[in-house]
């Protein structure tokens, strides 16, 4: 027997038309790509996305074409988006950050029909628009006073594009599971991988974000998000402001300390998310000036784990709440959130820091668990560790034109229908995940896991140590076992034994390092992080001395 | 073109399930039946509904079967409901304020195939047994030593009904526009009719109402619904409890101020909700004790308009947050909730407390608009008034077995897909609703609207006035011009010119009534409001002295 209630597809356009009902007036404030602070409204917003609907059809794009941008966080980036997903064509954000010749590959791949971007990007464009099979045509999401012309391509100005065109235009009618963005991730290794979201995984993830314990945002809300759109969704505040009317403030190309903090206190910004290392240039700045924060209450932290300085800098300093959120791509992207539990309220600050530095917990819509290699869960004990696989309305079961299938249907899920996030983690008796490695670092000694990063930020501490890496390497009693190599601090040398006899009674017994071997330099990736495929390129024949004697 | 996302039915046992993985050990507090508080888990709810359905399942209940209650709020009520609902049968919880007669013809046209309740209303179950044509179990929601022997029909205890059947039974697995609840609505005239919920629609309702600016509850509130389950499932804090992981505080049958007052203490309630007549109870409770409220943060009040007296008593005297809500059996029943714009912020206190007697905004996934008797939309101004038709995933989109049909669908919706709520209202430029009439009770003189309770209100404070009702009554120029009927106060006998005297400046010339009659007595119905039905009927060979002018 079914139920008797109203068909209502979730598709986001309705999020714009209930922003342009309720709060028709409430603004959005861009600090624009020519400079100056403009100002509009979720009507205006409304009714300029629907001009962008009529001109993106009158270009010839329909129902599933790609539309991709090349963008800031800013108003028109966000009529782009709305007059795109609107009529059901699939808008494509591209992160600028990555090499040219993989904009270009990504951008063949998903075969975009139309590139809006910022003058910021027009090298890039440029660079590689002949090697483009698929678009069409170019907007620069300017006006036309600020688009150069006699380009090759031939660059349309935004306000051109749309002048002239009708504020009234159809927009939903399809169903709710109808592809409504695209967002590729690009892993260490292989190609990237398109996450294809629906309307009804962002309409439902952006009602969960707006839930009291995840984003908790509202209509007397300020939203800054830093976080750019390109990074799944701007973590939903594309979906969330409207869908709740906060006044929302975006910052354009200026990420940096200074011009975030001017924004955070002329907007009078209540909420704001951005990844640690924006949060590392605010406080910097805010410490340099003797600067204060007047009306922030809460900032989401995400995208990598968050330095503990950070953290306490926020709550401690600066009384603004912090958010430790964690997700993926492929989770669109809110996984888990780090906010307090009545048992956390009743310990004390130090036991609450503790607490924040770990990923959180699931709000309602994403399932997870933690799992051995056979698939057998492990306790929630927070120290037993296993592969983290997650599930839910807005998580993935498959990448673009099937990319990364592990099955014939072309999912990447596991037999149990959990997506592996690739992470491994704990879970305590409270529910909160913490990451502990990931899945391919992870140290497998006969049948058992270590944890390279557990070790690594140990070793960091030792007297001389510029840094260190864990990685496990051949031993032929044990499988695996690990190797530490350490990056020296300038003129130190420390030598095997002191760094074991540093470790020794800090970390188990049968995690101690077989060896520790001393490099100039350990190798990092684009973002920073140790690139432990080179360290294990560096280390493939390496032999520990353990492997010699078993042998 | 479709999303790449995991398909994850939207069905209410998810909701409990997050419950027992997020937050096991939350407690669930009961006043219960027999006499003492019970505290019980989310963990404990989750094992006793499995055993429920096990139960349900060995007494022939299947998919679709229809499972009733007739039973106050406690947790062995949220057992059978999340036990019956988790396998796919139909919850129906019936009123048990209505007359006995009803409550049969209800059960009867539900088929319902087992009925739970509480000793309560043993003498209700008794006398109607015999007339039920389909319940085969009679559980009482009691331990065998409540239970009394020898009844016809015959009760089984509800602990014995579960006892010795498994933790462990398959939840879920059907499609999420399964059906999952059922509550019949009573009007003034015609049978009961039903609606229908599916589980996508009370799931969705719920993650409506976890929003910030609805509700607002979190994993740091404990939520005390005294408004009962069987009002259109405790106005969703059924579901809303387990999903954000609240504590959860049950009245039992005890809805009294004081036996409220002490739960709301003793438990530290920060979020509660029922109709105004409990609020009444419980602030002269606390007014002749002297009593003040310790954790209490926001109280919903619904259910019919809040008096003014009331809510500035949470608000001034106990610094109590009030969220106003309208809403409809037929609705989830969230429509609107008062919760208050920057805009409102802005102004002072009196602006505010008007603003909050107003019944409040819809939150995103309720759309509203007023119209005209052609469907034509009225404008957002605050003073035009027209039909209010809603929309929503929560919304009705027909009743049980086609009642109230208005199409050969069955469907109760207008051509443009909205529910007609029978209410009359305005719609001020912030969105914010207000009812001013039933539909069938406003005054349609020559084209133009005339509000009956507006002209009501007025007249209540004109002196010598005890009551005061304004009905249409049929003028050959006008089709229908309003009559006031006034129930003098003892020994007042107020004329028509000075009544009409009173009304002149304060209403508009045209709103004027043709005539005002005294009469001994206003006749109400049973909820103590004006039964317009029946003054209708009084006065139904009455003629306007216009009327006979104009002839």
């Amino acid at each position: 027997m079914l139920g008797l209630m109203q068909d209502w597809p979730l598709t986001v356009d309705k999020i714009l038309d209930h922003a342009k009902a309720c709060f028709p007036r409430r603004e959005i404030v861009t600090r624009s790509l020519e400079g100056p602070i403009s100002r509009s409204s979720y009507l205006n917003l409304w009714l300029r996305s629907k001009q962008v609907t009529n001109a993106l059809r009158e270009h010839g794009v329909t129902l599933g074409d790609r539309v991709a941008t090349l963008a800031w966080n800013t108003e028109r980036h966000m009529e782009a988006w709305y007059g795109a997903m609107g009529m059901g064509a699939v808008l494509h954000t591209v992160n600028p950050r990555l090499f040219p010749d993989q904009i270009a590959w990504i951008i063949n791949h998903a075969e975009d029909k139309v590139l809006f971007f910022d003058a910021t990007f027009i090298p890039i464009v440029e660079k590689i628009a002949p090697q483009l099979k698929t678009v069409k045509t170019y907007v620069l999401l300017a006006d036309r006073e600020h688009t150069p012309t006699g380009k090759v391509p031939h660059f349309v100005a935004f306000e051109d594009f749309i002048a002239g065109h009708s504020q009234e235009a159809a927009w939903g009618g399809f169903g709710e599971d109808t592809a409504c963005g695209l967002c590729y991730t690009s892993g260490t290794t292989g190609d990237p991988k398109g996450v294809l979201y629906s309307h009804r995984s962002n309409v439902l993830h952006a009602m969960l974000a707006n839930t009291t314990d995840v984003f908790g945002c509202g209509v007397n809300d300020t939203v800054l998000p830093v976080v750019p759109m390109f990074h799944a969704n701007a973590w939903a505040i594309a979906f969330v402001a409207p869908m709740c009317g906060a006044k929302l403030v975006m910052p354009g190309a200026k990420l940096d300390g200074a011009s975030v903090y001017e924004l955070l206190e002329d907007e009078k910004v209540t909420f704001t998310a951005a990844v640690p290392t924006v949060w590392q240039g605010l406080l910097t700045h805010m410490r340099d000036n003797n600067l204060k924060l007047s009306t922030l209450k809460r900032v989401a932290i995400g995208g990598s784990a968050i330095p503990e300085s950070v953290l306490r800098a926020f709550e401690e300093d600066y009384g603004v709440e912090v958010i430790h959120a964690w997700g993926m791509t492929e989770m669109s992207p809110i996984g888990t959130i780090g906010k307090m539990l009545p048992e956390h309220f009743a310990s004390d600050h130090e036991t609450q820091i503790k607490a924040k530095m770990k990923q959180g917990r699931a709000p309602f819509g994403v399932e997870m668990k933690i799992v051995d290699d056979e698939g057998k869960p492990k306790p929630h004990d927070g120290q037993a560790f296993g592969r983290l696989l997650v599930k839910g309305p807005s998580v993935a079961r498959a990448y673009f034109k099937n990319a990364g299938a592990k099955n014939e249907k072309g999912e990447c899920l596991q037999p149990c229908g959990f997506f592996d996030t690739g992470d491994v983690a704990t879970i305590d008796p409270l529910g909160v995940m913490q990451i502990t490695d990931r899945a391919k670092d992870v140290i497998k000694s006969g049948g058992e896991w270590i944890s390279s990063i557990d070790i690594e930020n140990i070793a960091m501490g030792a007297p001389g140590v510029a840094n260190a890496a864990v990685i496990g390497v051949y031993h032929p009693k044990w499988d695996e076992r690990p190797l530490l190599v350490v990056e020296p601090k300038e003129g130190a040398n420390p030598s095997k034994d002191e760094i074991l006899g540093y470790l020794n009674g800090k970390i188990a017994k049968w995690w101690t390092p077989d060896d520790v071997v001393n490099v100039e330099k350990i190798p990092l990736g684009a973002t920073g992080k140790i690139n432990k495929l080179a360290l294990r390129d560096m280390f493939k024949d390496y032999k520990l001395p353990s492997a010699q004697a078993a042998e």
